[in-house]
């Protein structure tokens, strides 16, 4: 009983579900920036999002699965609990009804997003991630994608492309962020992290610029009128004045721990600027 | 120069600032689930509500000074960058502006609610979170009542009230497993919490409550008719579901590593839960 239990477990956290998730509210959430509602292909899109992702995750597991035996060995597949070959049929079988339903809406952009999408999700498992600073422009590509995949639903991606771009650079800096967290096992591993090939200020140094632009880029929506200012504050508050500090914290300290407090903030920081965009449609 | 940064990183890190923000996006969510929409004084109770629970943390952070010395020797305080007399200041000043605000909306349940929540802070810095059980339920009421704090400001608490108890359950359920991720800690200082005062397996009974309590009451308010059947679809997906496995794992496996998982897990699972609610008003 504790047996299947604990496969159970492990099936669920080989997809991840939480950024499948993820990904499902930010394609309504596309949907609802470009149009204010949704429609019934709004969720299809967005179910094909979550299957993808998880398709994906699992096939990463896969290719993964000799450095996670060292790094993470509690992950489902070093951990005896998921079979390798298993991970590759259900990620195989996942992606498959996962472009199908992409399909299925019958709308060629959402068909050429949905296979782009998978075809960058294999592409990263198997090669993009060994590619310093590719594999984490990759990841916010995919992130910014979502928005306008849910705008796609509603035929208008005009409202889609702003929250896209912010998606977009907050991701890739944070993700750079988290390659210095793990630099030191990534070291041992030899992957192709910017820390592990040009160092962790190098790393330090694009992560910034990801943030400044960030900022930046941030004021760009009040100033051309397309958001009130209810955005401004907001987004000055809660997102700008939030990334300069974690920019100080970064310059000061580049340990381990400062990294991984820095991107965690950066995780639940995304949202108050989703939030941001959100209320500043509304007024 | 770096002096000045640390001090300034200090002083943000002594506010909690993204709890704060959580809190100002709450009384926002409050007034859009109750309306739709928001007024100047959803803006005005959204700032007090930051206010209030910075002071509040602040004078956490002065009161448990002894304890973060030996625990959290990198907190502001005893890392030697905020004193702890301008901390004590600091939130006083905090909760002054915070409370005048609230109580600037001229609306008697608006003055009511900040000032409970204003009184429970200091309560719960000093006393509250001492006694089991009682500091976790303190934590879970005070996050629902945000919600209810935004419905007060458009004149309608009817549509805030499933979202505040939804909050409430899964932030108290979420607070007692972080207590037994870091009971380690907690059993040498001696502090009130249920796994310290009685054990892992009750805390884990408790939490497990809390958390059965919300699978079941997330689907009330489906049969009741409140939200629609997109309701139903993400909260049974992506928050019932993903309790179960929650659950599970923390049966398994109730180690600190364990617990860091679940109640990270927990934390970005709000959303979820909130984006069910507002996607099953919306259509």
């Amino acid at each position: 009983m504790m047996f299947y239990f604990r496969t159970a477990i492990a099936y669920f956290e080989l997809l991840r579900p939480l950024n499948g998730l993820i990904a499902f509210g930010s394609v309504f959430l596309g949907a609802i920036f470009a149009s204010g509602s949704f429609v019934s292909s709004t969720l299809i899109v967005a179910v094909s999002a979550f299957l993808v992702l998880s398709a994906g995750n699992t096939i990463n597991d896969f290719c993964d699965y000799q450095i996670d035996a060292i790094n993470k060995p509690t992950r489902p597949i070093p951990s005896g609990y998921v079979q390798r070959q298993h991970a590759l049929g259900l990620s195989l079988v996942l992606l498959l009804i996962g472009l199908s339903l992409g399909v299925s809406t019958g709308d060629i952009y959402a068909i050429i997003i949905v296979t782009i999408v998978s075809m960058t999700l294999l592409l990263y498992a198997v090669w993009l991630k060994k590619i310093p600073l590719i594999g984490n422009v990759a990841i916010g590509i995919l992130t910014g994608l979502t928005f306008i995949a849910g705008g796609v639903t509603v035929k208008s991606i005009k409202g889609t492309m702003v929250p896209a771009a912010f998606a977009f650079l907050f991701t890739t800096a944070r993700e750079i962020i988290k390659d210095i967290e793990d630099i030191e096992g990534d070291v041992a591993q030899e992957t192709g992290t910017i820390p592990v090939r040009w160092g962790e200020h190098i790393a330090a140094v694009v992560a910034s610029a990801f943030m400044l632009t960030l900022i930046l880029f941030s004021l760009i929506p009040y100033v051309l009128g397309m958001y009130s200012w209810l955005y401004l504050i907001v987004v000055v508050v809660g997102v700008d004045l939030v990334l300069i500090f974690l920019l100080a914290k970064l310059w000061c300290d580049m340990s381990k721990e400062s990294c991984a407090k820095i991107q965690q903030w950066m995780k639940l920081d995304i949202f108050v600027g989703l939030f941001a965009f959100y209320l500043g449609s509304l007024s």
